[in-house]
């Protein structure tokens, strides 16, 4: 439907204001999976998403008068900075509608792109809603997220850098929310060569396109769970969804855990920060069945808050068993803080925090609860010290989820 | 001392194995300085560092019996990675002693390139004593992490592709520890063109250089304290202090609290993760009294472990007003939590945790101490919410350092 001289042709329109983003090797993912793992690092793009390339591109292929009326659009994510960032350059209006509960951080950095930001509604759905209704009235342009094949088309400048860096490239890892980068890549890659594997990947909470392929129909989902916010969609285009279900080869979901570990990957072995839907392709590398491919993970984005970042990073310690805690019942008397703590320190644990609860017995005086959170070199370390204190005649409950 | 052929013929040897970080633009630190701001990228480097490339000179100019006879040196951080990789290259046997109480996750990660590692000593000079011992008994060649003018030689390849990439560039900011990598910068550049401003950047809690320049003499600083945990030297390198003295512009020193923030800033604009040493140079960016000019600062290195980012980056929240804690005195009887909850909620302030203290006063009917948490938009938010709070009657007290 697309052909490859539009292809090439939106490529090069988008080279004039996007950051061609070069691979980076992964020597730590290429051992771990016995492939040549690459990253397409869109993170490092400029607003921090890939999401800038379709919207220029689509922008570009509008009449100047379309453009001088306005350009509108709903999105409390990237592709708000994507649009305003893009209509920017061609000294157009952009109007960005999003939910009133927006964080002040998303509707500045929007903002500071020259975009006039709209909050309406509770949710995404309402933002949207209203964002339609004003295009009507007003006679702006709605520049949609990822249900449009001229913004698919752009998205897949991706593909058309990945291949002109890496000709013999075997499988490329795309992410899936609405569908517009993943049709893009996949239509242009299977055009290029039809040998070259194209994997989606979704949440296993937002698996929309899974299961749209698998009945064959666009399908809604009745809810999203996943931290992917990026991808979190519950109606996949209805444009784009023939061009997925015919252009790439497998779907793959990956969980919430996954994710965060692979955060922690990749701010260790690369320096980088990755947002959740941009660590789907990273996951999916350790589900894949092959040896020594070349694999290109497309990274979407980096835009995450530090609040949440910070929440990624301590669920990840916990995950790995870098931090812990565990409750054990002591006799309530002098000197038993003092024993617990020799034999946690002979272990080798480093204790961060202490809390005592009198009230766990109704006899006060028999027990009481000391929750110890515990820092270690990993999960074997920990199950030493968990180990240490049972022989020493605790009985240590280890508590899985929070600290 | 170095001639411009060695330099340029180190940097040709050097490009054989590290990888040719590429400048990138900050628009976001242009913006705020006023001038064109560029980073070199060292932590994006093989090994998360720039330490191999010093390293990987000086093992290729010994003799191929030296390498076979074994190198060693002593270091818990980047210069143990960077020795251990190149001297993997090579095939020859590296030792790294590292003091005992070295992190097992920096030891792991040295015996991954292949290098023997030692544990020796409670503090690196033990270390270090102990490392040239075995040199001296065993015929091993020290490969010294500063204080050598071919590592100095080597680590100028930084200033090579710098000015290869940008040709006019006006300022260069260098770390500096021991001054092994501020060395061989200042020299190249000098060379090349002696317009070129040079800024080392030291920890103001660490600044050994810039009281040896004060007193034109190696001096050795009673202690250090920095966060800085990689430039953190007591004495700066006899060999080196004599070049940087001659070449170097200025010296500027940045706080604990400087790097917190460019963390953070560097997270959230470049997707980078950039450890406090490579800091340095970011924060110096905005004690720079210059409009204008091309700027780039090296950021060195990014190695950081996961559970001091996570420390990280909650005090750059605390410093930035996004999180804070408060503790008001309130009667202890019911309904007063709904009370103030509502008074926060109504400022858009978001509770995250609550403590609740009945011990405050001897009568403790009269008063309970209630310690809030509360996540707000940054520092005016926060004043805002503490305003509420006075508004409505309550004496809230702030708490500065931590939650």
């Amino acid at each position: 439907m697309i052909s490859l001289e539009k292809f090439m042709e939106a490529s090069k329109i988008i080279k004039q204001v996007s950051n061609e983003t070069k691979l980076v090797y992964s020597e730590f993912f290429s051992n771990e999976t016995g492939n040549k793992v690459y990253f397409k690092p869109e993170n490092m793009q400029f607003t921090g998403a890939y999401k800038l390339r379709g919207a220029y591109y689509k922008i570009s292929t509008l009449s100047k008068e379309k453009r001088d009326k306005g350009l509108i659009t709903a999105s409390a994510g990237n592709h708000a900075q994507g649009v305003a960032y893009a209509a920017k350059v061609f000294n157009a209006k952009a109007i960005i509608v999003m939910p009133t509960g927006t964080p002040l951080i998303k509707i500045n950095r929007t903002r500071s792109y020259g975009a006039t930001v709209i909050l309406h509604g509770d949710v995404y759905d309402e933002a949207y809603q209203y964002a339609c209704q004003l295009a009507l009235k007003e006679g702006y342009t709605f520049i949609h997220p990822f249900n449009d094949l001229d913004v698919a088309c752009g998205q897949a400048s991706v593909a058309v850098e990945i291949i002109e860096e890496l000709k013999d490239v075997d499988y490329i890892l795309c992410p899936i929310g609405g569908g517009g980068l993943c049709a893009g890549v996949s239509m242009f890659a299977k055009l290029i060569n039809k040998n070259i594997k194209v994997i989606g990947v979704e949440p296993i909470g937002a698996n929309c396109m899974q299961e749209s392929i698998r009945q064959n129909k666009v399908v809604t989902l009745e809810s999203v769970n996943t931290i992917a916010d990026g991808t979190a969609v519950k109606t996949p285009g209805d444009l784009v969804f023939p061009i997925i279900r015919d252009n790439v080869d497998e779907i793959i979901t990956v969980s919430d855990e996954e994710l965060i570990l692979c955060f922690l990957d990749m701010i260790e072995n690369h320096k980088m920060i990755v947002e959740n839907s941009g660590l789907l392709t990273v996951a999916a590398l350790r589900h894949l069945d092959c040896k020594n491919k070349k694999i290109v993970s497309i990274l979407s984005g980096g835009n995450m808050d530090v609040i949440t970042m910070s929440s990624m990073v301590q669920n990840g310690l916990i995950q790995r068993g870098r931090i812990f805690s565990v409750s054990c019942l002591l006799p309530d008397k002098p000197g038993e803080l003092e024993k617990i703590a020799g034999v946690i320190a002979r272990a080798k644990g480093n204790v961060i925090k202490l809390d005592h609860n009198q009230f766990v017995n109704v006899n006060r005086l028999a027990q009481v609860e000391l929750r110890i959170t515990i820092e270690a070199f990993g999960l074997d370390h920990k199950a030493e010290i968990v180990k240490a204190l049972e022989v020493n005649g605790y009985k240590p409950l280890v508590k899985r989820t929070h600290l």
